[in-house]
């Protein structure tokens, strides 16, 4: 008997294949007196050890076939292994009590996990899944129990589990792994981004996946509809073949739009951009038809060490981004720091609202010198390539004047010492807060270009906490509220001779896409692998037609009569 | 030589007197072995029973001077002494470490106070101040210490204390006590909150008073401008006696509007209505001159318990403000709970942003057991005065219909039950998230009547947590976004036939009133000691000549410049 189980679609496509169960053995740590607690803390060191070489043998094998940001993880776990907070309590747990390697490393690993997880920080909270990661490599050393290893799979599989771990996804073999379904997670967990960076169909957050699937029964990923039948009959496998056929069609009609421009259907250009956060990222935006980047987020360089990225480092970074880009634009965004990102070398305080709190150009304004070796990274790199400076979390006028004032003086400097600086950067700012939006026309008189971030201007406009379960039904790109907003910043910004862009998730979103072409928005920015559907969406869309119905559209009262126009009219 | 510290005005006027220092001496806790544990516990009851008595005989006396809700504090300390969570807790560790009451009473105290103050959340930090305060008076009894008390004062002076706790404002005599200055504390302080209630003028947040003043030294509290002047020369002692007078003959003035009606000096007429917390609050409302209370705010009514409150308590809290305030209008708005307010027992889940969580609507949508009792509660009032009902939080007009149908559906049941329920109870909302104001041509169309919530408006279009101190600098009323709002929200009003108010901070700023007179807005409420005050500033302002100024201010830059042409053209 087929079942259909619904979860969130993570990563389109279809895929048709027998189930492997990636079960992760209990681990039973037995709590005992050890009399000789040299021979202990030895054993302990040894699994330590163990454990380090195999994890720097999976960070090498993501380098090469996922990339450098992939393999941070995997540098983190490492420092985690090198952590005398971590390591060294466990071995004096050993000495003082007597207690067996198993259980001090247990108790001390949970210990910190708990104490992460209650920090309420999306950030904390992937430390605390680090720490678990670790601690059960470890313990299975300790345990001398085998871990079902993604990596030994050698035919083609389905891969069912509770959770996709950072070093599950890195051990995946893409030849074999044809898609995988979750108990838990969600549209951006871990394992969620992953697939959808593979290319390979998921669905995630099933809640009950792993109980409902038995070893070798066939299963379909829907990543297009978010559901998982199993042990579909011939008719439904038919039936999925079919639609996983007509996907590679679309798929194949996408890509020949590779380096075409993006026109609508009555000739409107608009110019389809990709968000980054490294410079890894920029091969997939060349590949994926990207006119420019939209947004390169600076955090991750800032993440995941001990230290601040030294003006160095951050220019080759940057360097490289505008080198790959060529002539095409790269906005470059400032740092932002704060609300769920923590950088723990910063010590920011901690905060009972961090989404309304010191974060990104507040704390920049503030931590002049970290702010002012970024802008000097920018400015020298600015020479490589045709760069954009944009400022996020303005809220008022007076922080994007200290902003750019901080700016051109590093501008002023460098030149003074010789250092070649283009003359032709734009300046710009995010419009994710609503302040902003609304005295758009205001600014428009200062920026060169806005770029809305809707993830945070939703957020704010519905003073909904878009990571909060309970309130995510207020998170409606549709709603006529942020539709409005989104109009002032677009017509602000053309009345002075100025461009919009959009960098939120938003801006590749089909339901979205109609309306923002109406609107006039000049640049989308997405991720890459939206570029070609929304380059192919455009393309059949008549702006003029759009506009005709503008006025009904930002007139409506719902968000749910906004989505059922603009299913049935475009 | 006199000496100039400056601090928060926290209640308005000039006191000149004696400075009396409330210091408590310091506890000194001795860790010692007891060998006798049931001895040990037997005189750490007494000296709970003792502190119990004391307790009580505070809340009666504040009962009878402060009203209920000030004795409430009392009956909430009164609460903790019988909660066995820390007493049971403390006698365990006498009986099992044989410590002795003392170092077991502050070390098990200390540990909740710790909890609850890391819990980053206003309600459960005083929470961990009213253990303090407990723990203090219990531990005085254990070591035979009598702290000064207020209550003993007898002879006129200004109270210098580092703060001032629930029990030293409940004690404190307003015949001799004149003024007070504190070291820490900011304008919503506990200490600062009684000030205004009580009258007196006070400056806190001074951080060094208690250093820097000795007892019996002439001090003067400028109340005005936020200012304590020690032993000041008697040059200034006259200049400040004159300010007394200049400010007492300014409150006879106001004193004389009491009973009249709010005109501008060109013939428009506002409301001047009165936030308040509790049935109590009415009486200050009527000597104040109130046309209306535009906001009742019924949380309290649900804090400092251990369940629900029932239909009946509600609708009896209900209907005396209804009552006392007769025909006069009473907006009644319902539950906002959830953000900084919690009630421990509804289990509320903790939020990594409470201020943009499941509060309010959200919360009382979902718990609709106890929205349903309290809508009751309100419609069975309804017979007994001019109520209208106000619904805070609301984001989208599928909020709106949801609760406005639930409150038809209460209401007819009731009907059919035969209960009186008025047929003309107006049905309006907060205006308090971006995009309510954004879209409030839509929901005018629907509701009776908008109460533009500023405090949260503000917070949330600049995107920043008014209580954090690091993004303070963006909590602008006068920010050109948030005037583009307000506007918004009244024209949209006007144009649909219903009255706009506005119930935060901001309705009585002596700076925003003559711009949102000239926005016309319809009812300004305030707390009710800024009522008189106001009604003599927009007796002295002309409507017209504002209005022809809108456009200009509407499209200044800053809110620097918007203050700035206030304060010189009106």
């Amino acid at each position: 008997m087929s079942e259909i189980i619904s979860g969130i679609a993570a990563s389109a496509g279809i895929a048709i294949a027998k189930a492997f169960l990636l079960e992760n053995p209990e681990l039973e740590i037995v709590k005992k007196t050890v009399e000789n607690t040299d021979q202990e803390i030895n054993r302990f060191q040894q699994a330590v050890d163990k454990a380090k070489t195999e994890l720097a043998a999976i960070k090498d094998r993501a380098f090469a076939e996922l990339g450098e940001d992939k393999a941070a993880i995997f540098a983190a776990h490492l420092l985690v292994l090198d952590d005398p907070e971590l390591i060294d309590t466990v071995k004096q747990k050993i000495e003082n009590e007597k207690a067996n390697a198993e259980s001090a490393m247990d108790e001390i690993s949970s210990m910190f996990i708990t104490m992460f997880e209650q920090m309420d920080n999306e950030y904390m909270k992937e430390r605390a899944a680090d720490i678990r990661d670790v601690s059960k490599r470890v313990l299975s050393h300790l345990l001398d129990v085998k871990f079902a290893t993604p990596a030994s799979i050698s035919e083609e599989v389905i891969i069912i589990a509770e959770d996709l771990t950072p070093s599950d996804t890195a051990q995946l073999n893409r030849q074999f792994v044809k898609g995988f379904a979750t108990d838990i997670g969600g549209r951006t967990s871990h394992s969620a981004i992953m697939s959808r960076s593979m290319e390979i169909p998921a669905v995630v957050g099933t809640k009950s996946i792993t109980s409902q699937v038995e070893n070798g029964v066939t299963v379909i990923i829907d990543g297009l509809g978010g559901k998982v039948i199993i042990d579909p009959s011939d008719d439904v496998v038919k039936e999925y073949q079919e639609k996983q056929e007509s996907y590679a069609r679309q798929k194949a009609e996408w890509a020949k739009l590779v380096n075409e421009a993006t026109t609508s259907e009555d000739g409107h250009h608009a110019e389809l951009a990709a968000n980054i956060g490294t410079p890894a990222d920029v091969q997939g935006v060349l590949e994926n038809g990207g006119e420019g980047v939209g947004l390169y987020r600076t955090e991750f360089l800032y993440m995941g060490r001990d230290q601040l990225p030294t003006e160095e480092e951050q220019y080759n970074a940057y360097k490289e981004v505008l080198v790959k880009m060529g002539e095409k634009p790269v906005v470059i965004r400032t740092l932002d720091i704060g609300g769920d990102k923590e950088l723990p070398y910063l010590d920011l305080p901690k905060e009972m609202n961090p989404f309304l709190g010191f974060r990104a150009i507040r704390l920049c304004l503030e931590e002049q010198d970290m702010f002012r070796t970024q802008l000097r990274a920018l400015l020298r790199a600015s020479a490589h390539g045709n760069l954009k400076i944009m400022f996020p979390m303005i809220a008022t006028l007076d922080e994007f004047r200290s902003a750019k004032g901080i700016l051109l003086e590093e501008k002023e400097k460098l030149k003074a010492e010789g250092t070649e600086v283009s003359d032709s950067i734009e300046i710009g700012i995010m419009v994710e807060i609503p302040s902003t939006a609304v005295m758009a026309d205001i600014f428009a008189k200062e920026v060169d270009f806005f770029s809305i971030g809707t993830n945070d201007l939703i957020q704010y406009t519905m003073a909904a906490d878009r990571m909060n379960e309970q309130v995510s039904y207020l998170y409606q790109p549709y709603s006529p509220a942020i539709l409005r907003l989104v109009k002032m910043v677009i017509d602000a910004a053309h009345k002075e001779g100025k461009w919009a862009g959009m960098c939120g998730e938003m801006a590749g979103d089909p339901i979205a896409i109609p309306i923002l072409l109406g609107l006039g928005l000049d640049e989308f920015s997405m991720s890459a692998t939206s570029i070609l559907p929304a380059r192919s969406q455009i393309a059949k869309l008549s702006k003029e037609k759009i506009e005709s119905s503008l006025d009904q559209i930002l007139n409506m009262s719902t968000t749910a009569e906004v989505e059922a126009f603009v299913k049935e009219n475009f």
